[in-house]
Order: C-alpha cells, then sequence, then structure tokens
C-alpha cells in the first residue's frame, strides 16, 4: 500500500535512472579545493568509530563474550526454543532481519523494525522509543516480550541456563567476583558484552582519519549534500545518529502520509502519554545503512532513495532532486563496514542436561 | 505425555544414578586382550569418515561452496523472508534445532523431526522416508514445502536469489560451464556441496586408525555391548547409520507403547502404499548423536538413555539394564566430532536488489 507520495518519487526515481550517466556527466567534478573543505567540515561533525565500545559498569573479560556470544545465538533462551537474539538481529545480515517488523515467539509479529545490533553498544539510549538505557538494559527485554521471546518469567530462563553445565562453568568465569553469578541480569550483561564488540569500522573512518581519496567524488559530493541539507542535524558523531530523539514528521506530517503506511505507532507517547513525544522515536544510526532495510520504526519504506526522500521532506521540508538523492545515497554507501570477523563464527552451542526444560510451544 | 514403559524406565535410571559410582566399580576393568578384541571387532565393522563427501555428479568448488553456504544461511530462500536450512539444521547445535519438530513459514510446526546435516552428504537416502536419493535432491524440498520454507513456486526462489546482484556473479563462478547457471536445481546443487563438507570427524575415528587408547574402558565396553547387543546391525560403517530402511517396533510394536507419543506417521507406507512399509523409517546416523535430542522421528523422546532402551526392546526385543545403558551412552558419546571450522564462519548476506520481491507472510 503506497501513498500517492511514494508512488510519485518512486516514478521520478524511474524517470531518473534512464538519465543518471547523463546528468552525473553535468555535475562538475570536485576541485581539490571542494574535496579539502568537504574533508574539514566532516572532521567537524563525525568522528571515526571507536575500537569497541566499552561500559565501566560491565566490565569485559573474555569469557564474558564468548557467553554473550553463546547466549546471542541460542534460542533456548525463547520460551519455545524457536528464536534466538540474531533470529531478529542477524550477525550475517548487518544485525538485522531485513523484514517490516519481526517474528517472535509462535510465529507472532511484533510491531517495529528490529534495530541493528552492529554499533549498538555506543548508542545511548536503545530501543526505537528509548525505554532502555544501554545493550545491557535492552537485552532483559526481549526475553520477556510476549511476541518476541516470549519467556514467561525469569525463572524460566534461568532454569534453562542455569540447568546446562557447560553455561554455569562460563558464568563462573566471566563473573568471577560474584557469588551467585547465574542472574537474569547477567544474562543480559553478557550478551551486553558481546554486543559491545560490534563495532564496524568503514571507508568513511579511513577518510576520516585523513585519506580523503577513501570516497571519490560522487561520494564527497553527497557528503557535502548531507551537510548542506540539515540531515546532519539528527545524523552527526561517531554513529551518525542513534543518541537523540525527534518527531518523525517534524516539518510535514503525519509521517504515515509520506511512508504509505497507516500510523499505528505513537513513539515515545505511548511510553511518557505526553503530548509532545507524540511520534517522537529515537533516530537511528546510518552506520551499514545499506544493509539494514527496510526503513523506519514501522519498516514500511524498503528502497534507502525514497527513505532518503522521504526524511529530507518530512523532517527538513525539503525536496531533493534525483542527484542530490543518489549522491546521498552513494555517501552512506560509505557507511557499510567490516562485521568483526570474530563475531562471525558461530559459537558451537552446549547441550543441554538433564533437566532442561524443554521448549513450549504455548 | 509418558507411557507406563517410559516412566518405568526413567525411574529406573534416577535409581540408577545415585548407585552408579558403586556400580561401575564392580564392573572389572578391561584387559589388554580385551581392549584389542574390541578394536579389532570394530575396524570390521565401522570406518573412519573421509574427509569430505564428494558427489562426481555435482563436482565441488570453491565459489560453488561459498555460494551454498550463503544459501544454507539465507532466509530469502522461504516466501517469508524467516527461515533458512539453518534455522532447522544450525551449523551451531550440530546440523538440528533439538526441537521435536521444526519451526517452518508462518510459524507453523512440520510433522517430522529435522535429522542433522552433519555428515548428511554420506548418506543415501535423504528423508526419514527416504524420499530424495541425496542432499542435493533433499535440498529442494523443504524450499517448496508448505509448512517449511513454504515457496509457492521455484520461479519466486529464483526471482529472490537472481535479483541479488552478488548471488547472479556467484552463480557463474560456481556453474562455470553452463550458460544458465542460475537455476532451481544449481540451487540445491550449491547448498549440496556446500553440505558435503559437513563431516565431523571425532575421537573414534582416531581410535578406528590406531589408537586404541582413544576410547577408555567404559566407552571400549559400551562399544563391545553396543556390537553384542546387535544395536550394530542397523548402524555400521562411517556413518553408523542412515543408509537402510527399518521397520520402527520390528520386534516389539507398535512403537508409540514405547516411545509415549501417539503414532501419527506410517514412514514409508505414507509414500509408498506398501503394507511392508508401514512404521519403515530410515535408521538415522549416530554421529553426534548425543547432540541431536530429540529422538526418533517424531522428536518422542528427549534424553539419550531412554532412546537407547527403547530402540533394544523395540528393534531387538532386549531390556538393558543399567549398567549396559550407560556403557552404550558413553560409547555414544565418542562419537561427537568437529564441526568444520570452516562451516562455523558465517557468511556476510548479500544485499537484496531493486526487484527483490519483498517477505510475504500470506
Amino acid at each position: 500500500m503506497k501513498s500517492r507520495y511514494i508512488a510519485m518519487v518512486v516514478g521520478g526515481s524511474v524517470a531518473m535512472s534512464t538519465g543518471l550517466a547523463a546528468l552525473a556527466s553535468q555535475v562538475p567534478a570536485l576541485s581539490q579545493q571542494d574535496r579539502t573543505s568537504i574533508w574539514k567540515s566532516a572532521k567537524e561533525l563525525f568522528r571515526p568509530l571507536p575500537k569497541a565500545a566499552p561500559n565501566p559498569a560491565n566490565p569485559a573479560n573474555p569469557a564474558k563474550i564468548e557467553l554473550g556470544k553463546a547466549l546471542y545465538f541460542d534460542t533456548r533462551l525463547s520460551k519455545g526454543n524457536t528464536v534466538s537474539c540474531n533470529s531478529c538481529h542477524n550477525i550475517a545480515s548487518y544485525g538485522v532481519d531485513n523484514l517490516p517488523t519481526s517474528q517472535g515467539h509462535k510465529g507472532a509479529f511484533g510491531g517495529r523494525n528490529s534495530p541493528t545490533v552492529m554499533n549498538a553498544g555506543l548508542l545511548e539510549p536503545q530501543f526505537w522509543d528509548g525505554r532502555a538505557k544501554d545493550v545491557e538494559a535492552q537485552a532483559q527485554g526481549p526475553i520477556m516480550n510476549p511476541v518476541e521471546m516470549g519467556m514467561p518469567h525469569k525463572d524460566l530462563a534461568l532454569a534453562r541456563i542455569g540447568s546446562i553445565d557447560e553455561y554455569r562453568a562460563l558464568f563462573r568465569q566471566a563473573f568471577p567476583k560474584e557469588a551467585n553469578p547465574l542472574t537474569y541480569e547477567n544474562i543480559a550483561n553478557a550478551i551486553g558484552a558481546f554486543e559491545r564488540t560490534l563495532i564496524t569500522p568503514s571507508r568513511f573512518d579511513a577518510y576520516l582519519k585523513g585519506n580523503v581519496k577513501a570516497l571519490n567524488d560522487q561520494e564527497a559530493r553527497g557528503l557535502r549534500t548531507f551537510v548542506s541539507t540539515g540531515c546532519v542535524t539528527c545524523h552527526s558523531g561517531a554513529t551518525l545518529g542513534g543518541n537523540q530523539f525527534f518527531k518523525f514528521g517534524l516539518v510535514n506530517g503525519p509521517y504515515s502520509k509520506y511512508t504509505g503506511k497507516p500510523n499505528s505507532d505513537a513513539g515515545r507517547y505511548d511510553l511518557t502519554k505526553k503530548e509532545e513525544d507524540r511520534d517522537v522515536f529515537r533516530t537511528p544510526t546510518l552506520r551499514n545503512v545499506e544493509r539494514t532495510y527496510p526503513y523506519f520504526h514501522d519498516g514500511s519504506v524498503t528502497d534507502l532513495g525514497d527513505a532518503i526522500r522521504i526524511m529530507a521532506k518530512t523532517q527538513l521540508g525539503k525536496d531533493l532532486n534525483g542527484q542530490d538523492v543518489a549522491d546521498i545515497r552513494a555517501f552512506l554507501s560509505t557507511l557499510t563496514g567490516q562485521i568483526p570477523k570474530e563475531a562471525l563464527v558461530l559459537p558451537v552451542l552446549p547441550k543441554s542436561g538433564k533437566a532442561t526444560p524443554l521448549p513450549d510451544n504455548s
């Protein structure tokens, strides 16, 4: 179900693509001065990704990261043994499932698009409505959510994990100073410690660190347009967004008029019941954005070009032309980074014990 | 829902475990002569796993294996983009999902337990009823099965995969001599080529190759009991089963009397409609059996000790004592092998194209 707006912009983009080569050639190449000036501006507005995203309240150690990774891939943290963190935040596809909303316990679909876990350790707060302060607090949510992993209570999660010998040993190693390391909070702490390793440096980081040639002319133009259009207001820093709240439909709304999907979600308003929070969401990080389709809290838009146009219209009141969209898109593709090699190595999951509660699909 | 038989054997096993140490000490240690004789007998009945499971009709090359692995982990081969081969045959848990039966399209559960993909390349035929001759033929089945991946027709699978640039390039590399490499059969051929790399050598292979000390006394006794009881009749060779058909309940039946789960599955009879095929199933491989619970075609039994007792009773008419079960179980644990390191490295999945058909959860 597409709105007239989408039909128009998509129509426009099809017309564009046939004339794109011609148009691109009409855009003059960047001068050395342009390139330097764009780079200097970028250095002010963005930062390279750090190597990791440490949390002093949850200090990492190798056993904790190993434990967290195993738990991340383990469906036994769901009531029916059918859903793991990785089901919706798939490491193989940049920490998302590329679905509008995700499938959870008993095949039900959730209400919001699964945000990427890549670089999420750098973001505060978590969730589209910001209801958790960090990845450790976030990880406690889905396990007990009835339409996600569906655990009826913490005790079942603890019984599942605590009945597995290998996990008990890993908890002792991961939390060596704790008398009773096996707690629900520590399940989430271990998962958080693993997630904090998921940093994805890209060509844009090489660029910010001084390699001005890491971006080609179109990408640099896209960066300039990204900044001059005002996208950078909400998408700056190392993660290009993810730490602030804004109304979706700030200048032109309601957003559903532009996305073409009915609005059944009032964002932070549903949490705070304050009118000023209606349709307010956390801005997403744009790191790996070309891989984390479909877009927006409801996954209503699949094409990145459409998402760029809609953002410019709803948030900034601007109608971008096809060349601008193509350039911004080219810039955003430089944010696609390397998934850490260690994270791509699957854990061999420990075997259940005699006392491990069986899958429950009720 | 457990039968009286299960209640009885489980009760027996609980009683056993308290006295197990005492019992074990009553079993005399094996003499050097015993050990040599068990090893010689094993050399006659079993074979070490080969390094790979090549198929001359589907010759492997690195691009084909890489393509097959990506497809294996890609949910876009399912109608709703929610199920991949790996969902039910999880590489992280020895090629199974450890569920009685598996969840597929729209959250539906299938009728039979998902057999392990580990070492499956060595098995002919495939499926519990043997309806496909090899892994290549097998891989064509679940994609189109309404309660598995749910693709309504081959064209949708081809449109999904064929609209992804990176896949098109990989198909050309994987099938260099074919003018039109992108076919439904080649999707399955690539997946099959990857699956043929999933060979899991274990301590038992070291034993068969001459290291008699690779098995301890209890494991060697278990091996002797496994052979003398008659288990070896159906579970021999390199894979310890997986290439023959037998009636489940051969000596004592119907099998549901022993497993405690009602029989709603007549095995090969449902395929052939021949009375002699009623309750006939392909024997499973016992490689990694301690990891591939729950057991039997309906996943009705979770504990390996229970499965050993039930098999001895239904197939061989024998009542094993607790020591025999413990010994056989110890032997079977030596079949838990190494998942190949390369298989544990997740592929980074290619991004969808503009023309890629969207997830369809209808």
